[in-house]
């Protein structure tokens, strides 16, 4: 396959690499990835500003590509002027997980989602700690999953979301199809003076996770599974405006 | 009513400015928002850099704070250090369409939906025409829409995307429920040489409509009615999980 790699950890960073690496034994691999870290950019695109794009020779298994834009701006980019028709896109592997409400804050899932809008089977992947962090056993994940799956099956605008256990290889359970959770962070902030002794403030958050469930995706991962949701780029919610269409508010 | 107002054109921006002022005449309002234009940031959060927060003396109609966050950020912080349990929290007016797809690129709709997500109801307001924006109008329709909707209908994460057509307040037809459309753009690339000889990108986009629903959110803007879709911060692909779930791949 014609694969197209894209992270929001940036270029050099080891998630990304040794996704690479690995799928360079049986696929040809282009990477193209912000040149420093975009993490929790959303999907963040660069329109009001122009976008620098530079080679780097920093390995010998794949052409690597680094952009000053964003994870979306990447694959927009990478399709249009480097790589065009891969035959799949995926993003990652991202330090640390993308579950629950994630989604929506991810840089890395935002890559992966504007391969699927712009027409590509495109895989968001997460190696579920981000103390800990193992490559290996998720690059090894997906090097057999892309070989399982069968593509074909996607729905157009329909991305996997993909959460690998921090696990060795050999000790992940298995994989399991879930949904997207309703785990979130509750929020607060620590406020400083800075040394002009004006007020900034830190974000901080904890996590909730209080979905009941069965087929959250936080759930399979904490069991020991690879979980892979399959999110959409339509956001409405159909069982609410069907009650409004048809009784109003 | 006590609501919550940002945006991601920044907080001087004439959009956020008239509708703060159109609501200033029956509700209590403040006025959180990113100090310059953050637009196309998608649902990006500042997690790696503090964040600054000023009080700003531009009007006498509502309190008005700037930050160097993003409209996400604006909505935490807003929430947690200023305005506590705030009734409605509304992004906007923003200046141009957020229809289709444009909603996961939008800093506008990211505001709204943090706001959903931190358990207040909440709506993303948008003037429908980026080169003729129509402040007045919108503002004129959400000052009455606010009065009218019953928000203890709106379900837990689920956020109002409103789209104003930007005619004379009379001359809009009503209101129509409608649904996230798959309007989207094809992007390109036009690429030039830098002063110092490196070449860079600018994305360019042209906009294709072709949906086939008639409830789809950009066709009731183009008939002179306001737009108002339900969207959820869950991207599950319901359909396809079933499928997965029952016959696999």
């Amino acid at each position: 396959m014609k694969i197209l790699i894209t992270n929001d950890d940036g270029v050099t960073s080891d998630g990304i690499l040794t996704l690479a690496k690995r799928l360079s034994k049986e696929h040809e691999v282009v990477v193209v990835a912000p040149e420093s870290e975009k993490s929790a950019v959303g999907h963040a695109i660069t329109i009001h500003f122009p976008i620098w794009l530079k080679e780097l020779s920093i390995c010998s298994y794949a052409k690597v590509f680094s952009t000053t834009g964003t994870p979306a701006d990447c694959v927009k980019l990478g399709i249009d002027e480097l790589f065009r028709n891969p035959d799949l896109i995926i993003s990652g592997i991202n330090r640390g997980p993308n579950l629950g409400t994630d989604v929506i804050y991810s840089g890395t899932v935002s890559g992966a989602m504007e391969g699927s809008m712009s027409g590509y089977p495109a895989i968001a992947v997460s190696s579920a700690d981000y103390a800990n962090p193992n490559y290996e056993s998720a690059a090894e994940f997906i090097a057999m999953f892309i070989k399982e799956f069968d593509f074909s099956s996607l729905p157009s605008f329909t991305t996997l979301n993909i959460n690998v256990p921090a696990l060795d290889y050999e000790k992940i359970k298995g994989w399991k199809f879930t949904r997207q959770s309703k785990r979130r962070w509750r929020d607060f902030f620590e406020s400083r003076k800075d040394p002009f002794g004006r007020t900034y403030y830190w974000m901080m958050g904890e996590i909730i996770e209080d979905d009941e469930d069965p087929l959250a995706d936080y759930k399979a991962v904490k069991e020991g599974y690879v979980s892979i949701t399959p999110i959409s780029v339509f956001l409405t919610n159909e069982d609410y405006l069907e009650k409004l269409l048809n009784n109003g508010f």
